[in-house]
Parts: structure tokens; C-alpha cells; sequence
């Protein structure tokens, strides 16, 4: 039967993945070397493209990795020497700061309630932390943190790196990269394409930290450590055979992102969450669970159901939609729904349709 | 043009992947949840289908990474406390040999010429070294070490952790698990599958030198620490968002190995070692770089030639057929020629007529 995939991560492939994949099987894509020409042209358009559609400055780097998990433990590496700060709310945004204390750190952090965002007058980072970790959107429990709250810590602490957790987020948000120095997600969310790639974006300042903590004499990883990626991105290549197939149809994908246009897909976005928003406000058994409108995700987008969400994703199933549960505790008491480029203004409707008849029989 | 590529990694797909992918696609195998029933099946379908392939004991466990290149990452950071031992004999035994020092620990190594083999005789390897790195297939050189003399590296120092760089060389080799500790190899070579998945075989000294380095408080990762990754195989998972497509390919692929006959495949494949082997040594242009026999590598075959190596693969290419050129230094001295589960004798014969016919116009 066909299933549309609502999943927050993976989730549908952008609509033209599969032809994308035919073609690379056609032109031997996943054959060619890794050390080849065809390989970094390849390599050298996916970064390109990538740079258009979220505005990269030629300023910073862009590297792959097999995961954004692996980004969390690379950015430890690489840019903290002592010591990490994390703002915390939820799974994932907590599993980085419990990274950074399983590589040697000391970590702060400040950890609010499932549900919520941070207020920026109650944020108070020390002295010591050498990297800020935000969670632009986390994808457990669909909070959000305003971009403009995310800049301000940059400016109040200019010194600190800011790294910028944007795992289900891009390419929707905006981001003003003068504003950050690093942010990283993974293919399989907004990007609709196959898991197993991270793409990981920093400006000079990581690049200088994690030089500058070589030469200190700290081990900083191997052959994913920056150094070790920028020796080999100057000649359009990667330091080990990467995920080359996922390399090509993240090019291509941003490629037709640019062509249906990148104001276009962000205007889809929020119309379709203000639907989704709109009918869960309204609805008898289901509440968005992020209560603050300024906190909403509108690319993760967590109901909670006052039925168990189990009956909820069973019945959607039978009309072909899949749509999340819950994470972790709260696996009966949510579903969580991804709102991505991939997912038609149609096929949201349909969704909305769904959920509006929606009742206990 | 319909290209057969002989190039020894990435290489050739396995003759089934393409079908394999179609299905992937129509059963929504890239849009499924990590943590779902669904994966858990496939999970467990790939380490069944490989621990039947290649014969992996029960006490042995199965983790998937990004690629062999992290692998050796892993490895040393998880059973390396302070020294490592390498046996090096090209480019890729060397960069591990490298990353180790990189990962701050003592190092020492036995090199050789390009080439060459080692003779058990030379080896003496330091009481200190915990960790033991053979590579058993050299994919830069095609040198292949006869796995009696690994046998016999564990058999004198049975309290020492011997690790078995298999990356060019499975499924062909038939390893007797019970003497070694660890081996690992990526996908995109014997397997004939897209690049981006590494997959480690390990027995309970793994896990325990890990356990043990942890409880005395090394740092051995996070994430992809052996402990991290037991605490989610037990449930058939992950710990990050996985290469899932790549993870059901290569269940797919062992499986129709399985059923083709894993003796058939070696038996394949030393028919079509001896056809280009013999080949070379009969050539007026081209001659085994491997002088020793028992060290010619049966599925990586590297010839000097006495004309550039570019203008034979340049007209090779214009027949359809894709050969490896010589690695690093040797670029233009050697052609390296993949002998894998996929190539069929008839490709072989194809590959030998042409490179029989052969002359400086």
C-alpha cells in the first residue's frame, strides 16, 4: 500500500530521490573512486548547491560525516579542550551534553522541562564553557528556540564557539551564519534522503581551535578530525571513501530545492503547520504539547493525545499516512509529525483531514 | 557505454544490488524508523546473513560503522590502552599505523618494501603492545599475507589483541575465527555495495579490554564505543540513525551469496586469479608486482607496466572496461585489477583477452 511518511526522521524521500538514484545506478555513481575526478565534481556540486540554498558564506567550511550524531562528538574534539555548556530540552540536546562528560569534559548545562524553550534572562554561562551547544529544534519533543535568541548569546559571549544543533530544521530556517560559527543536521529529515550522512558547517574559528589544541598537544581525533577534513576538501575529496551516493543525491536534492526555490518551500512550511496548529487547537482529544506559540517547531510538529497514540498511528496507517509516536517517556502520549519540503501542501491537508475526523469510536 | 568496473574499491555492484534497491524503495526501506520492529528485522536478517556467510561464532559480536576507516579509529581508542603494533606494507597498513600515534599512543611497526610480504621469522613484536595490526589484503599493493602466518602471530602471543584488516579480501577468505580477535571490512569491495558502512567483527577480549579501559577511566568514545554499541545490538539497533538502506543491502547481498554458495564464490574466484595471474606472467608490457607468490593477493591484482598505466586504462575504458591505476607513487607504474564476488569468468575473460592483446600501437 502506499505510505506517505510523516515520521520526523527518516521520513519520505524528497519526491525526486528515487529518479535521482536511477540515475546514478545508470551513470556507476556508487563504482567511480573516491579519488577520481567524477568524484569531485561530484563532491565540489553538492557543496556548491549547499552554499546557495542556505546562503553559506565562502567563509566556512562544509564537511560530511556518517552522522550528526558523529558531529557531536567531533565538535567535542575538535573545539573543546575543558570545558562544554549545553542548553537541554529534550533527548537529543541532553545526549550531546552527556557526550561531552563521556570524552573527559566538564559540562554545564541548563536543562529545562520537556515542552519548553529557554527564556534568554535566565541563561547564564560560565566563564569557562569554550563551546555553546543549542538545539534549534529539537526533534524529541518539537520546541524550538527563536533564531534571534540563538544570535544573542553569540553576541553576549563573542569568545565562545556557538554550535547550532539544526538536525530536523534545515533547510527551512534562515539561519544568519554571521551570527553562529557552526551548525550541522542530518540527510534523512528535511532533506528527504536515505540515513547515513552528516553535514557539518563551521567557520574559522573552529577550524583555529582545533589547530590551536593539535599544536597544545590534545588528541583530536584521526582522520575526522578538521585538519584532517580541510586537507583532503581543498582537492574536493574526503579523508576516507565516504557515503558517495549519499554525497550525489544531497547535491541533487538541493539542487531542485533551488530550482522550486528556497522562499517558496520555507512559505509551504509555515502554511502547513499553521493548518496542523491550527486544527490541533481546536481538536477534542489532541493539543499541541508545546504550549508557548513563540517555542513551536514548525518542522516537528508534537501533539499530545488524550487517547493512547497508538490507536491514532494505527488508524492513519490504514489511509496510507505514517506519523510518528512519542519519544522515549512519552512513546503513548504524543505523536510527533514532520512538516518537511518533501510533504505536499496535499498530502498535509489530507493529514489534517484525518486527524479532524478523528474520534474514539 | 556499459561499463564494467575492475577497480578495487569502489568497485563493480554486486550484480544483485540494483534489483535489491528497487525493492528497498517500494517498501519504503530508506523512510522507516531506526527504532522500529521493521529495522530490528532487517537488522537481524544482516548479522544472520553474515554470521552464515562468513562462518562468525556465536561469541563473536557484529557492529556497523561509517566506514573501515573509522574502524580503525575504534579500534584503537577502545582496545589500545597505550601501545600498538603494526605490520606495514602500504599505504593503508601505514595510515593506520599513523592514526594510532594520532590517537596519542605509543606505536611501533615492522615496514616493508611495497611488495613485499613478511616472513614470520622477522617478526618480533614488543612485550608492551596490546594490540597486534595485520592487514591482511593490501589493497594499495595487492600484497595478501597467507593466513597461516596470522594464525601463528596469535599462537605466540595469545594475550595480545590480534585485529585482521580484511577490507579487500572478504567474503573471499575463509577465517578461522577461533584464532584471531577482530576483523573488519567495508562494503563497497568483495560486497559490491554503495560505499558508507564498516563493519566490525569482534570476540569478548574486545569487549572487554573496552570494559576494562573504561572502568579505569580511559576515554574510549562515546557513541561508538564497544559498550555503546552492545547496549543497542542486544535490541537489534543502533546507536546513532544508521546507514539503514546500506545495512539492508548488505543482508540482501550475503543472502544471494549464501544461495550462490560461498564455496563456489572462492573457488570463482581463484579460476579467475590463476586466468590474469598467468596472464602476467606471460606478458611482453605487464608482470606481477608481487614477486612471491604465496603473497599475491587473490581479489586485489596489481601488475607493473613497462608503458604508462593511463594509456592501458584509457583504452581499456574505450572497451567498456574500468581498471584501477596504480596507488600513490605507483600511479602511472601499476594497474590494480579487483577480483570480486561479482565479476563473472566471462568478464574475466573479456579483461584478459584485451590486456593479452595489448601493445604499444
Amino acid at each position: 500500500m502506499h505510505q506517505v511518511y510523516f515520521t520526523p526522521g527518516p521520513s519520505a524521500l524528497y519526491y525526486t530521490v528515487e529518479g535521482h538514484i536511477k540515475n546514478a545506478l545508470k551513470s556507476y555513481v556508487p563504482s567511480i573512486s573516491h579519488r577520481s575526478k567524477q568524484f569531485e565534481e561530484i563532491y565540489a556540486h553538492t557543496i556548491d548547491q549547499l552554499r546557495q540554498l542556505l546562503n553559506v558564506p565562502d567563509d566556512f567550511e562544509i564537511y560530511f560525516t556518517g552522522s550528526a550524531t558523529e558531529i557531536w562528538e567531533r565538535l567535542i574534539q575538535n573545539c573543546v579542550e575543558q570545558s562544554s555548556y549545553h542548553l537541554v530540552n529534550g533527548s537529543f540536546s541532553k545526549r550531546f551534553y552527556q557526550m561531552s562528560g563521556e570524552l573527559g569534559r566538564n559540562t554545564a548545562l541548563l536543562e529545562v522541562a520537556p515542552g519548553l524553550g529557554f527564556k534568554p534572562s535566565e541563561i547564564n554561562i560560565p566563564e569557562a564553557a569554550e563551546l555553546i551547544a543549542v538545539t534549534q529544534n529539537e526533534t524529541s519533543t518539537g520546541v524550538a528556540q527563536p533564531l534571534e535568541d540563538i544570535y544573542a548569546l553569540k553576541e553576549k559571549h563573542p569568545d565562545k564557539i556557538l554550535a547550532v544543533d539544526a538536525v530536523s530544521a534545515l533547510p527551512y530556517i534562515d539561519i544568519d551564519f554571521n551570527r553562529i560559527d557552526a551548525i550541522y543536521f542530518s540527510v534523512q529529515k528535511g532533506f528527504g534522503l536515505p540515513a547515513g550522512l552528516g553535514v557539518w558547517v563551521m567557520n574559522g574559528r573552529c577550524v583555529e581551535k582545533a589547530k590551536s589544541m593539535q599544536q597544545s598537544g590534545h588528541s583530536i581525533g584521526s582522520y575526522h578530525s578538521i585538519p584532517s577534513f580541510a586537507s583532503k576538501a581543498v582537492k574536493n575529496q574526503t579523508p576516507e571513501t565516504p557515503n558517495v551516493l549519499g554525497i550525489y543525491l544531497l547535491g541533487k536534492v538541493a539542487e531542485d530545492m533551488l530550482t522550486k526555490g528556497i522562499v517558496q518551500i520555507r512559505r509551504e512550511t509555515e502554511y502547513k503547520a499553521a493548518l496542523l496548529y491550527n486544527l490541533l487547537e481546536n481538536h477534542s482529544l489532541l493539543a499541541p504539547f508545546v504550549a508557548e506559540t513563540a517555542h513551536r517547531s514548525k518542522t516537528v510538529i508534537v501533539a499530545t493525545t488524550s487517547v493512547a497514540s497508538e490507536k491514532i498511528i494505527k488508524q492513519a496507517s490504514q489511509r496510507g499516512m505514517v506519523i510518528g509516536s512519542g519519544y522515549g517517556a512519552f512513546k503513548s502520549e504524543h505523536v510527533r509529525i514532520a512538516n518537511f519540503p518533501t510533504h505536499s501542501k496535499e498530502q498535509f491537508e489530507m493529514l489534517v483531514d484525518f486527524l479532524a475526523d478523528y474520534s474514539e469510536e
